[in-house]
């Protein structure tokens, strides 16, 4: 009775751990939450006087768009503001490119691992996802990059502190990829939520801005920087992808909140956004060094990671053999959640590892939970 | 290189003459947009100090949730919390409800006039829609109801002040419809923006709350009453299509917007909102009584309509042979913005008919912008 795609609809691990982590005595290192202290709490009264009750226009304020165009030239990525789409929030800018590409069996290139909720998006649509290794040892695997390429109508990727794993693509490979997309005409689809949380230096520029001939959407959000309730984002696209793009936002929904996309102008016109993310640096900087430490202290010698250089993550591979879902199970028990890194595969036998966030939890209780989750493991 | 699915993606007339219409000179007939006077503008006060920056719940705050089941029982459709799932607007819905039950080819129900974005939503994933009149003269077409009813998979209605007929399905008309609907085992999707404005007397309830065994979504909307700029609406379905709808919206976009969420929240417990209703009748009911006069001062005899007991539009009847598109790029030309009729039908060779949204200028300007209208017509 149910469209054919219902049967490739599944769950999001993370979405379903959700509730259970909000008890108070729960350690969560399982979602990719902002501190709470790290959340934005925009000044709220030049909206009481705004124009922002009535219907607005499918591709976002004209104000913001512009804001939105103006940062993304900052970081590399020349634009117009035509080219920008306001989104509710960047997991929408899936569902839009996935329905503007994707139809059954349509190959879609993806990094593995990758991000979950993007994959849950495409197989919804019917893609038939090739994987690319990449991970923060040996980097891009180029070999089923270029092998992928070929048959991809659309690559996926996250090359700046990738979720789940942390990895920063560098500027040779960045340069690489971008050849390899322009020489294969392959669309790009360019997600990017992590760049302003850089804790060592500066994030490269998007590969987007290093395309010379293939189509391309970059996106970003608003809510690891100023706060996810908010449900901001935006995506940016080659000229040629605009209007269909935009189409498909209008059938989703009309058009963004626009109490939340006049905050959000608000804080990007007056330069506020940048100040709370230099405010916010130093307080994930810490966590993370404490992560580091906690995990060096408890698991040295028994699991491996890199120390990420910006993100929300983690990435720890375990000894092989080793049940991450049992694990998960037997960590909640004792009151710390972690993802399992099976979830951000879209083929069964991975290595075992797990996803540990850094940015929700204080430095007592990572170190805390890092110990709990160490006394579990061989 | 596109999906299949964007050959068939359309644009929305409404959503393209917008920007247009929001000349200051121009009458505009055309959108369907509240009153500026009649928009919402909430207490920002206790948004300051609430819980709504971080990640949230995908089906909706569990206090918004249970508000509007409750809300719902009152005027006819008992459910529970648990049915409830919050929408960024009730645009949304459609598409969730078109992922959930549309493949290509699968029949779907549709009043002939529907909603148009409806009809875009249900095209674009492939639906074959099969028409069933509903004109305010003739009542709902039995005959092509039953006929659509054995072959559709889903049913999709606006019985109550529909867009853009205005017409209201009667108590009989709805017991007719649930019998037949569960007789069929079709899903029913009752789409009921409107319900709240009603000028004269009280809406029924609604066809979902009839239904004895087959399964249904209903879904209502803050944008007619409150303000659209909130972008909030909701569905509340059957037990059995909550799970994959839910899941849905995690695809789509995690979850709704909470800022909106908590201000909606609030104006629904302490009773605001049918305070600002009670408020906005009056207001809308003079501006349809203005339209009322000013149509049958300079169009009686050469055009039908019926005046609306509810909802936001008059449906007006041309004499055949009149090119309504035609007519409004010289209504255009006038500073006078009107919808054509055709694009609310899926199949050409309509009647031709306008739609005149009467809410959104004042009396004045309906009888100058009928005025007008008038005499561009035979």
């Amino acid at each position: 009775m149910f469209a054919r795609r219902i049967d490739r609809l599944t769950s999001s691990l993370v979405r379903d751990l959700l509730a259970l982590t909000q008890h108070p005595d729960m350690i969560s290192f399982a979602g990719g939450l902002p501190a709470d202290a790290a959340l934005f709490r925009p000044d709220l009264q030049p909206l009481s006087a705004a124009d922002v009750w009535q219907y607005g226009p499918s591709e976002g304020e004209p104000g913001l768009r512009e804001l939105v165009a103006r940062r993304a030239g900052a970081f590399g990525l020349a634009c117009t503001p035509e080219q920008v789409l306001i989104l509710n929030g960047s997991q929408q800018g899936i569902d839009l490119v996935a329905k503007l590409l994707v139809d059954e069996g349509v190959p879609v290139l993806v990094e593995a691992p990758a991000y979950l909720a993007a994959l849950q998006a495409f197989r919804l649509f019917g893609a038939r996802t090739l994987p690319v290794p990449v991970d923060a040892t040996g980097g891009v695997d180029f070999a089923a990059l270029q092998d992928g390429l070929q048959r991809a109508r659309l690559a996926y990727l996250t090359p700046t502190f990738q979720n789940p794993s942390g990895y920063c693509y560098s500027e040779t490979e960045r340069e690489r990829v971008a050849a390899g997309i322009d020489d294969a005409a392959t669309v790009l689809f360019e997600d990017d939520p992590y760049r302003d949380l850089c804790y060592d230096g500066t994030a490269p520029a998007p590969i987007a801005g290093r395309l010379r001939r293939a189509h391309w959407v970059y996106q970003g959000s608003f809510s690891k920087t100023l706060a996810p309730g908010l449900r901001l984002g935006y995506l940016i696209a080659h000229p040629a992808l605009m209007a269909p793009l935009v189409r498909l936002k209008q059938a989703a929904d009309l058009h963004s909140n626009r109490l939340s996309q006049h905050l959000v102008s608000q804080v990007l016109r007056d330069g506020t956004l940048e100040r709370h993310v230099a405010g916010v640096l130093p307080l994930y900087r810490e966590r993370r060094d404490a992560m580091h430490a906690a995990l060096t202290r408890h698991l040295a010698g028994r699991a491996h990671w890199r120390c990420p250089v910006g993100g929300l993550f983690f990435w720890i591979t375990l000894p092989a053999g080793t049940d991450t879902m049992a694990l998960m199970h037997r960590a909640l028990a004792q009151n710390v959640a972690v993802m399992p890194g099976d979830a951000f595969f879209d083929e069964a036998g991975a290595t075992p590892c797990l996803r540990l966030n850094f940015s929700h939890a204080d430095p007592t209780r990572i170190e805390l939970g890092v110990a709990r989750l160490a006394a579990l493991l061989p």
